[in-house]
């Protein structure tokens, strides 16, 4: 079943090792089909080299393996929660790439410092607070998406106008409307971790974010009605 | 028409990614006809392994579209003010290539720290001031490419000593004779940015430029009539 | 004689520079077979281009020639010690991986501090400390394998569970069941010191170690009976 | 003429862009014939893809072109110069590599700090000083060989035992008993200049050097009548 869907997260996932945001196997991307109510993620601890299309394995909203022979990825209740619970997501990507990760480990979130922040991201992508005891200890995949969720809402952060998140002493994970979309999130959100890094290096007294009007200029000049940026503008 | 043209700027466009100056589908390169009045650019948001000579757009000095399908880069008005303005410019290129995005988010010019620098930008690569709300609320992109004139003119730089500029909170633009001489300017541009990045940290209650007898030296050994650098010497 | 043994060595050997972990003829990986009590080690400094299986080099446990035409690897006698110390050792690997070896430089620990270091290396990559002039002196190599295992023993970490140190002034040595495993561990090493070293910089005053119990989780993730990572689980 | 040796200097030229130590057209390498009293130095600012061994030029020891249609490299002056000075010199590099010139425009010597750096230099990399604005405007090229040597007498350092040199404001120069042996030693000198910048950065309170004894013990593993390292030992 959901062939084509296979094949499009199986691209998503290969996409990450040649956009250098992996090491060995680690990341994982996943897509969901709404209507079937199921989605498709990588299988745990597989190298990139030998991942097919036919490995991906179909996952319920709820967590569990409709098909496939493979473990799926041990993030799979992670990605689970969040498609349950931000009903516009399409794709998600978790993956340890190496600028995003320092943030994550010093639980820093990436400041708008720029219009290349500014294009993608509506703000500061935010760090998900570090998990409890408990919460590690019981259903920590669960929990580390409903540290994400609390991390949006305590903050009113739009998850579809900020589509990524640092989870504290972990590393970064992105959405977008489908797995290449969240993709291209996790391509920007370590470029601009690295460019913002030396940034601060560079600044470290001054505050380094873009005034206000100039994130809404970059951000609805590529998203929204008015968006003038491409080919398939209005 | 202007299929010639179209190439140069084509392939001058397909350099960005070979020298590891773009992510995605950023950053733009154009090169002018000054006796047709126009000048050529890359459609904007195209992917560069889908891109060929004729997606080009001809673009008049004023910022029309003359020819061409796709639209052109929005940072068209920046090039088109440029080119107006500095009748000398027969190439322009934007990018945000990481190390000069840095800088531009710090705001800190990048400094005439060595011969690596001397060789060719006459001093240090000036930051065009943070646009007022105004500025970016109206014509946005109009108003970088005078924001950039401006950096020139009020400290009264040569835009053809010093071919490059840090737009803040945006990053660099490098123009030359021709779209590809702009793209040799910003591969040094990001090259002697990252390299003073690395000064600045290793010397930092130091004053790093070079003096100005060897900024002289080198850029002098390599432009100019005394110029003695490579093969088509006097 | 064990020409199985010879391809998987020559194979890890080669898996350095394909990783980025060498720089010219540096680096060298061993694999032990304990029932024959020999293990097989690169030649010294011969060039990974010109490297053959055939060329690998079979030493005893006790460090001396067995077969081969080749002066085996300088670092010969700090594997046979590591060997007949820790009994579960099956394949060791010495690079000068860049950011390891900043930290060995540094003579400070490769900290705990995210899940992408508690996945491998069950705490802190330790430092085995500086050498004396008569260490240096008398036998060198032999000398760094036992000021590798005192760094374990004084502080009573698990080789098996830590699988790498630091050698004050030198570099990382990493072990694991086989040579390939030791590799992934040397791989592993430096992405972690790379991102740690950012961590640090963007966090100076602060302890940027992960809390215990998360380092638990995600080591007991993929390690023991209960782990869950990957298709080989329980 | 001189046939063999110009595709030696080729091959060594050709072996800067391999090794990520050349921007563009940056850099060259130099070999001595000492019977026939010339050595083969690169052309000047030639692309690296269009060089070809026989554009070599064939320069005499007092720097005059002796065989050659196009300009030798512009630095052909200051290899000349070590070559009449320093009699034991085969072949000479000079490269704009990025962490060799960081150090280089700081003034900061690059430190013995590891045995990375011990097995190919014996103590730290001097900085020959800034020249004045006399040595500059006269017989520039000539005058940074002359500072090159100055930098090694007036603190007694033998220039084949500490093989290469930072140019203050300027960049790297290395050399050996050949061109490739010149070569492999500016690869050395960049990767300890980036690793020690790191741990300088990890440690900066603290004096890194390794002590005189491991220095010893490392570079005459490698070097001399009883060095141990590689195949051809005694």
């Amino acid at each position: 079943m959901l062939e084509d869907l296979k094949k499009e997260v199986y691209e998503a996932n290969m996409a990450l090792p040649a956009n250098n945001l992996v090491t060995l196997t680690w990341g994982n991307v996943s897509q969901v089909d709404r209507e079937k109510g199921v989605f498709v993620i990588k299988p745990s601890g597989v190298d990139y080299n030998d991942l097919k299309p036919e490995d991906m394995v179909v996952v319920s909203l709820d967590g569990h393996v409709v098909e496939g022979n493979l473990n799926p990825s041990t993030d799979t209740p992670t990605h689970a929660f969040l498609y349950r619970h931000w009903t516009d997501l399409g794709g998600i990507v978790h993956t340890h790439s190496k600028w995003a990760v320092a943030f994550a480990q010093a639980g820093i979130p990436v400041p708008a410092a720029g219009t290349t922040h500014a294009d993608t991201f509506y703000g500061d992508v935010p760090v998900a607070r570090r998990l409890t005891k408990n919460e590690v200890d019981s259903e920590y995949e669960l929990n580390t998406g409903k540290s994400i969720v609390r991390a949006f809402e305590s903050e009113d952060i739009d998850p579809m106008a900020v589509p990524g998140v640092l989870t504290n002493d972990h590393g970064p994970f992105t959405w977008g409307k489908d797995a290449m979309d969240a993709v291209h999130n996790a391509i920007v959100l370590d470029v601009v971790a690295e460019i913002d890094y030396h940034t601060m290096s560079l600044n470290p007294s001054q505050d380094i974010h873009v005034p206000q009007y100039l994130l809404d200029r970059h951000y609805y000049r590529k998203h929204g009605v008015n968006a003038y940026y491409g080919q398939n503008t209005h």
